[in-house]
């Protein structure tokens, strides 16, 4: 969406662009946002591509990734709170776009099948029409890949769990913590939906969670029924046995253990190959394929930032798709990606963490002509978010912050998060929560 | 493992046999049998392929299954009982073809990506080594399709299923009943999978169990807690709306609504296209696509018979191949194909149905060296399984059959199934039941 919304910009300004045809195999954009109730394969056999569930509420204050160039404020027409639920935020993502005309630029349930370099120029891109099973094969210019990278789960095995009595999933797969209620949870892993799909699990009255850290516990400042151990060794029925030495026995257990960026539709040498981080190696300005012309990918790092750190990558792919912004030569690009790297590996405070991905949308926005925003007020507020979480894991959400972009201060929700069973966009919206059936 | 097992038989009578290579994209051979505790994606992102869980064991005898080249009796060396559990399903099948130096013609974890005709003759077979994400493209004079046809979910949405706030799954994704112990649970459907996944639900402790079907009730003797209702309409929060009016809130909702067969790798004008039935319309002999010479499907049928169909239709399909069946011209394979069609039309009763398949097979092992075994006396198992069923759908798998291969007589199982809660081979080959840890 981004990247349409980047063309249409400069189409507005009245720049001459080039025919776009974005693939999309669901029915609707909106990626990760765009939720389903389905789990594993939809109704054409495709793998589900969003992670999300019922229950989730943005994660990091809205104020965090507000678009530049269309505003809370503008969507909503009246302040809203700073974390809102995954449907009030499809509802912000999809008004930016709907009715421009930008859905005639999408082919929806169409996935794209395979990327191959034409021997002369550009690529061949062969996609299938899901409804039809149609498949067709068209050459195109330049190639941007947007798939997203928290859709293709990281599953590690532990000895014993193929037969662990009760359900294992990974945390793709998981779609509301409603059937944790009295359970006692395992939940492996220690970033961001661990913590989260553990404090579900609490919100939703699991009797229990443990969580199991590889690297290092989270340190927040629980509950008294949620713990964290050290990375389980083995299962035994429903016994765990940690690293420590402690056992405990568990009804459920869900692997957060990260995704993989996969890219199924690449030949094997244009797949991005990385880690989950800040900045993945091979990619001028973190979007165009250093060995690979005309590839680009956006929103492969791990993010901070998110819908206006897409939009910056977005306005510079198309200003290097329109020639607007030369591509220099390949030394040149190798330095500016080894600064980036050398920067990176230097990083020792989650403020140099923050400040880092802020440095590099400057950098990008400064290249093109996406509205500078002050990324420095942004940073503040992430910080002030960790530090928010820290103080208390479940009332984080009900903190209210500043839009850096139009200065409007979020209001309270009209229901603290611990206590808001309802996500839909008409119970945020209306001045009280409705009463769940 | 049946193609490549008809092949080695030719090769151990001195046939020249052609390379074959046959391609698995799981690290170990057995389809649906080699069980596994991941859902939704495998460690390489590939779909999962196998739909079985724990506690499954065969729904119908194995004598009906049992090959005609490798008894039960030669496996085991001592008779067992008719309903064996998965792992020794599995152990059966893999005791015909290991040790055999079939290993050799198989690429593990390698998945067929795509199938192209190649324009002179044969295909272009492109395959990825999933553990390297290395592609490489061969030609084949002849592909054999044997990917099954019980893994690809068919997931028909309901309204409001999008809320139901519980666990919501095919029965594709389904791992075991554990964790509907104490549940309500719908289970929709009423074929096997229903039937199965009910009954293990209530194996397990749930609380209760609705089958809700779409065309007509399975129509056994349920234990009081196990009833058939019509269909949902849709569902207001846990609570589901049936069509004759009832309402009832459940915990959760499986959806047993099978399987599509489904060929991502071929291009659209080779897929096979059919429901689930007994006689797929355009394949001569049920194995040899009729517009498409040199490409073959086996196991595409609605299954009562399985193994040793499986293997018969391998035998045929191999002696296609070493030109020793002559494939008739278009008007006689066509004609074939119909009169089986007509048959299949005008099918009326469950024996009918039955001997069917019966007569199908029979027709294969005529036309090749498969053994001929009394397929007569399989079908008179199958109808006295369907009424072991009618009397008591909870013990029918105590029940003991009598091999048509050796006449060897079953042994009861030293547990009763309904109390038998280890599946693994240990258990149920030692003496008597080895308690749960
Ligand atoms: C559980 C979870 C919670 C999150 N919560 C937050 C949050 O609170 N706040 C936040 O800012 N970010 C959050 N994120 C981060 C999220 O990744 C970004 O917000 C954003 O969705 C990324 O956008 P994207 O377009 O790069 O990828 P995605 O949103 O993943 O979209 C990729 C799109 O590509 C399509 N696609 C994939 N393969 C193909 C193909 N072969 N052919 C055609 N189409 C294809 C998909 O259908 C999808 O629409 C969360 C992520 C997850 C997993
Ligand atoms: C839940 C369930 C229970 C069943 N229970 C019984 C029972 O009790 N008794 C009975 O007789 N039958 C049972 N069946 C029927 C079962 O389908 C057959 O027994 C048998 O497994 C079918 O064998 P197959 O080789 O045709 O397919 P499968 O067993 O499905 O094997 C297909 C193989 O193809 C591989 N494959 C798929 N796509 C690719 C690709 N693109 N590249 C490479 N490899 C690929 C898979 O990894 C798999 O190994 C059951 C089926 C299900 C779903
Ligand atoms: N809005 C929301 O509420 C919400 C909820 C969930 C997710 N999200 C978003 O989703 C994205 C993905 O987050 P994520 O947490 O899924 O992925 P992630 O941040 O990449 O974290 C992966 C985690 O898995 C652990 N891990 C990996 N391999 C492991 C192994 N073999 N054993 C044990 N642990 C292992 C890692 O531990 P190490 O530290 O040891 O490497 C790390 O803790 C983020 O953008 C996040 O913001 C948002
Ligand atoms: N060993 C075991 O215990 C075991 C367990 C499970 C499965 N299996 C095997 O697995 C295979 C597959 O069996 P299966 O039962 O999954 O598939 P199946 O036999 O094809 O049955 C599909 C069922 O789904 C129903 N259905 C389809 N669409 C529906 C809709 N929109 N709404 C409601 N119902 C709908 C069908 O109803 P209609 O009748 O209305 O069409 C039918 O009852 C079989 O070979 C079986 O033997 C074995």
């Amino acid at each position: 969406m981004a990247q349409l919304r980047g063309f249409a910009s400069a189409a507005a300004q009245g720049a001459d662009i080039p025919e776009v045809v974005c693939f999309e195999k669901q029915s609707q954009w909106g990626g990760q946002w765009n939720f389903t109730w389905r789990t594993g394969m939809d109704e054409h056999s495709e793998p589900v591509h969003s992670s999300m569930y019922r229950h989730l509420w943005s994660n990091g204050p809205k104020e965090c990734l507000e678009f530049a160039d269309y505003s809370f404020d503008e969507h909503f027409g009246r302040p809203i709170s700073s974390y809102p639920p995954r449907a009030v935020l499809w509802d912000y993502i999809n008004g930016r776009v709907e009715g421009t005309g930008l859905r005639d630029w999408v082919r929806f349930s169409t996935a794209v099948r395979t990327v191959t370099p034409h021997p002369i120029s550009g690529f061949l891109v062969t996609s299938e029409h899901l409804p039809s099973q149609s498949e067709s094969t068209e050459h195109f210019d330049d190639v941007v890949v947007a798939t997203g990278h928290f859709s293709f789960p990281h599953v590690p095995a532990f000895e014993g769990i193929e037969s662990f009595p009760g359900p294992v999933m990974h945390a793709h797969d998981f779609r509301g913590a409603e059937e944790l209620a009295d359970k006692d949870v395992l939940v492996i892993g220690s970033s961001y939906s661990a913590e989260d799909i553990g404090i579900q699990a609490h919100k939703l009255g699991a009797a229990s969670v443990v969580f199991s850290y590889r690297t290092e516990p989270m340190g927040f400042g629980w509950p008294a029924s949620l713990e964290e151990w050290p990375l389980v060794r083995r299962f035994q029925g429903r016994t765990a046995y940690f690293r420590d030495g402690r056992t405990r026995g568990f009804d459920a257990v869900i692997l957060a253990t990260g995704y993989r960026h996969h890219f199924p539709f690449l030949p094997q040498e244009l797949r991005l190959r990385t880690a989950n981080t800040l900045y993945p190696d091979r990619l001028y300005k973190g979007v165009a394929a250093e060995e690979t012309p005309h590839l680009y990918f956006l929103g492969m790092q791990d993010q901070w930032f998110t819908f206006n750190m897409f939009d910056a990558q977005a306005w510079l792919v198309r200003d290097m798709i329109l020639d607007r912004f030369a591509i220099p030569a390949a030394e040149v690009r190798r330095r500016d990606i080894q600064r980036w790297l050398n920067r990176m590996h230097a990083i020792e405070t989650v403020r140099e963490d923050v400040e880092f991905q802020a440095d590099y949308i400057r950098d990008l926005i400064e290249l093109t002509d996406y509205p500078m925003f002050d990324l420095d007020a942004v940073v503040e507020i992430f910080l002030e978010w960790k530090h928010d979480k820290q103080a208390d894991i479940l009332t984080y959400r009900d903190r209210c912050y500043r839009s850096v972009m139009t200065q409007t201060e979020a209001v309270p929700h009209h229901t603290p998060w611990i206590e808001a069973l309802d996500d839909s966009s008409a119970a945020y919206l209306s001045t009280a929560e409705v009463p769940v059936a």
